[in-house]
């Protein structure tokens, strides 16, 4: 039934009327360079199959440190192609020992799949205060609801490797000591507002490099 | 009890105060020329009644072609003022023996009307599979959810028409043939991916013009 | 490659996991006995193709009275398959010399399609205060944004008819001369907040049933 | 446990990655130059704290006019920290015998807290046609639903002040009268679409300064 | 124009086909006791003007506590009108000295409007760890948006009182210390994830009653 | 400055008011024996921490099968706990010269992070009909808008692996050959909404199960 005559029937009636729309209808890879919007970032004009895919998160992050663990995001910034799109990823390498401090991602709920090792995760609820915490095994998937402080540590003697993804695209990082001890908040005002002692606050702040 | 005193200070607290507020308020007529974003387009400075407006739909589309079916679109493409305000429309018309062959629409559910002759019309839900079909008369209304693959053909003995309107400004339309042998997708890849015998492939990918 | 092996792999990798989902997945027809949720009705277990059709617009509506006009809905309460998926319709009859009057829906935009007659239709933006008019004849298109004040009337010397699509299952219909004259608001408090004349008021109020 | 080496690993594994995305992750201060989009305003690239503080609400509004009531918005356009973040708020100022008329707000609900004096307030639901009325008192709270027909008016002996907040950045303001007799709509299509009296209209319409 | 033939017509076109709707298509006042849903709480059957307005603000919450301090929510819970409709509230009351400690609220933006004495607010970025602060004065309107960490204290020589929207029904409440300190979480787990020292933890453990 | 006094203060402030809102204000695990609502399941009444916990995804899918490949969801029905939260999950194994079929998913973008092996991935734009294509390492991340046609197959010589999550709780599944062959839609329909042979679709229909 179809024919050669097809071809142009089809094409007519689809592509010409959509001539104006560039390729952003179907998804809107971030221009960076042209500033955020409320509902993310302007859409890339011309568009390629790299944008859709991510390389970043193959390589193991550098744990040989302090808090022997890496977080590496492909969120937005570093991976356009999830822009307006509902979702994002990272990598967790957490050494043993190692731990990803107390935090929140104020603007989407977190998936964590545990690939290699033994993760303790926790999360708090918020107005019931309850803590709600699981070992994690390699296969093991734990949600964390948005917004709500929550934390991964290595519970095993193995390097533990997850992948997470999250229901947004710029999902944020909150890192609790990092917003107390990590800037130019006064001592006096985390004190008074977290009822830390003296000596803690400044304890922590030399250590972050927090001022004031 | 009100005066010509009246006037002034409506004016003076609702004007003066919006002052920096243009037109942009209330709608977002679309300003195609800025690109997109992941919401629509940035809004028109400029406003005017027949931006909300749309003439395209009132000729027939030309029917005179193999599938004897046209599809002519007010997304906002072509109609710039649904932008942001979640609707959208095209007009259907289907020749005796014509169809709207196998697609989705990922942007948007969609209700159709009949406003001349008879459409069989049909959609499949996606986890459980079921067909869900009628045959439309003038009329008759039916509305197809989001993403799932539809279909219409003129099921009578006269030419049929449709005002089809849509839950979104940028439905988007994916059919099914033209997305399997109307591009640059491998004749391999498309067997693979469909388990179609490669003559049945190569025979379309041959009609619609695609390549490879 | 394909053979009789293929039905139980894909059957079973689909179907089972899914077997708790019953078929409200890709839709949700509207359970209306079991009362609203602010995002819509809860979802009916068992639906058909039926739940998708509605034939309650094909009939013109009664314009033998004063406003000869008529507005039939196809909103979720009249057709439970638009339930959560972003869009209703409705009809509107109106004779010669007829009338819509003034109204706003609060929970959708409106797109109306002219298929037969002449329509005179205009809104009014808010802060800016100004009006958008437009004649529209068989086959035009307007659309109205959300929750503006807007009307339509006959504006020829025959029978008109449009359809209308709504962005929402429940676009909401607040008729201003209703609101304001049908009611049990005091004419105190109706002349108080519109500055109307305490006579025009009683008049309207008569007329529409109101009391107080 | 913590040292000295803490602080340049925190920085690097949040820190770099980050780094494209400037401060609008977290909020998206509104830079109303660039024109508005569906979703609000694009995001200012620097910000202050100065940016999410607004001083407009502190003096009360001249209510030495004929309502006898002043609106003070503090929505974006006054208020650009608020872009994206789904509240705005306003200060109602409304003098002894004085009135906000009967009015509309398209794109948020209302929360209304009385801080002063007694304000008698209600809101018409719309295809029930209800009244729903409250005689507020100092620390009173009531909630007006999106798009519905409201008003305030001073019910006691004494100025009375309110503050407002709503579930948008820019709920827009819709005025009844200000709708029907202060712009270019014609008397003839106000009183055919409300069913005024022409005398009602044409003296509004001097009143307020509407032509036509 | 109009007559008494009127009010029939409009009440035939309007209430009838809407019969099925309740009145729960313009609002969606919470029914408590029928547990929540993603999208908040099933409407009530029946509904009053009384669902609409809140009286517990009206009174200062006890601040003649150690931190000086009293939360007076009007969510949800407390006021079931607010439900699906983007917005709730709440009364801060500040004595001097008083501090509303380090919180995020992770479902909605909070703006504050001070009515009485000083406050000095702040919040934290996420990813740029920035602090905005602000002193404010009676009249002065902050906002502190979504999932941010942010305190309050009063800054001055007399009680302080603020006003609080959320743009949303239920923002939730998390306390920093109060999820570190005040329940079963492990002191182990708290250094860990904080790097606070043993006896830091278990001081404020035994203060606010935390247990492991 | 804190003290044994400051527990119940705390307590008063912030548990007696929530008393009514149970746990489900900072999440909303789904009650999958209530039925579906447009935004997602009811909310179990009481949680913990294994409801925010799944196993399913650690053992790999069975594919000694035809298509050589299973699909092991974790969606919502599988994982109550992602219910409202924007994310789900599932898990992919792909044996040598296997296959996941032509397919979408109506309501979510995916976003596939391999863990083992070599994947070949495509996805086809809808009205441009341009077709994106990668091939993937252990490691790689690659995300597929919704709604649009995508597919993935082995292309290397050893098994592969992969994680995906969901911008969605419940994204569905529609696999394009299970829509046309696997149900009750009759031949001659396929036949005609996609131009393919009666010889091709009968032998489709027999290896797939279909009737009609």
């Amino acid at each position: 039934m179809a024919n050669a005559k097809l071809l142009p029937v089809l094409l007519s009636f689809l592509i010409l009327p959509f001539s104006a729309l560039a390729l952003t209808q179907d998804f809107c890879v971030a221009d960076l360079s042209r500033g955020d919007t409320p509902a993310g970032y302007p859409c890339k004009a011309h568009v390629g199959a790299g944008d859709f895919y991510y390389h970043g998160l193959a390589a193991a992050g550098n744990t040989t440190n302090l808090i022997k663990a890496a977080v590496t995001p492909a969120f937005v910034g570093q991976f356009p192609g999830v822009n307006g799109l509902g979702i994002s990823a990272a990598r967790l390498d957490i050494a043993v020992g190692g731990v990803v401090p107390l935090h929140t991602h104020p603007a989407a709920s977190e998936l964590l799949f545990v690939t290699q090792g033994t993760i303790l995760a926790g999360f708090i609820s918020s107005s019931s205060n309850t803590v709600y915490t699981k070992t994690l095994y390699k296969g093991d998937v734990m949600v964390f609801p948005q917004g709500l402080l929550h934390y991964q540590y290595n519970g095993g003697t193995s390097p533990a490797v997850a992948l997470v993804a999250f229901g947004g695209p710029n999902p944020g990082l909150q890192i609790t000591d990092f917003a107390l001890f990590a800037n130019k908040l006064p001592s006096t005002v985390v004190e008074k507002v977290t009822f830390l002692d003296d000596a803690q606050v400044k304890k922590l702040k030399s250590v972050l490099g927090g001022t004031g």
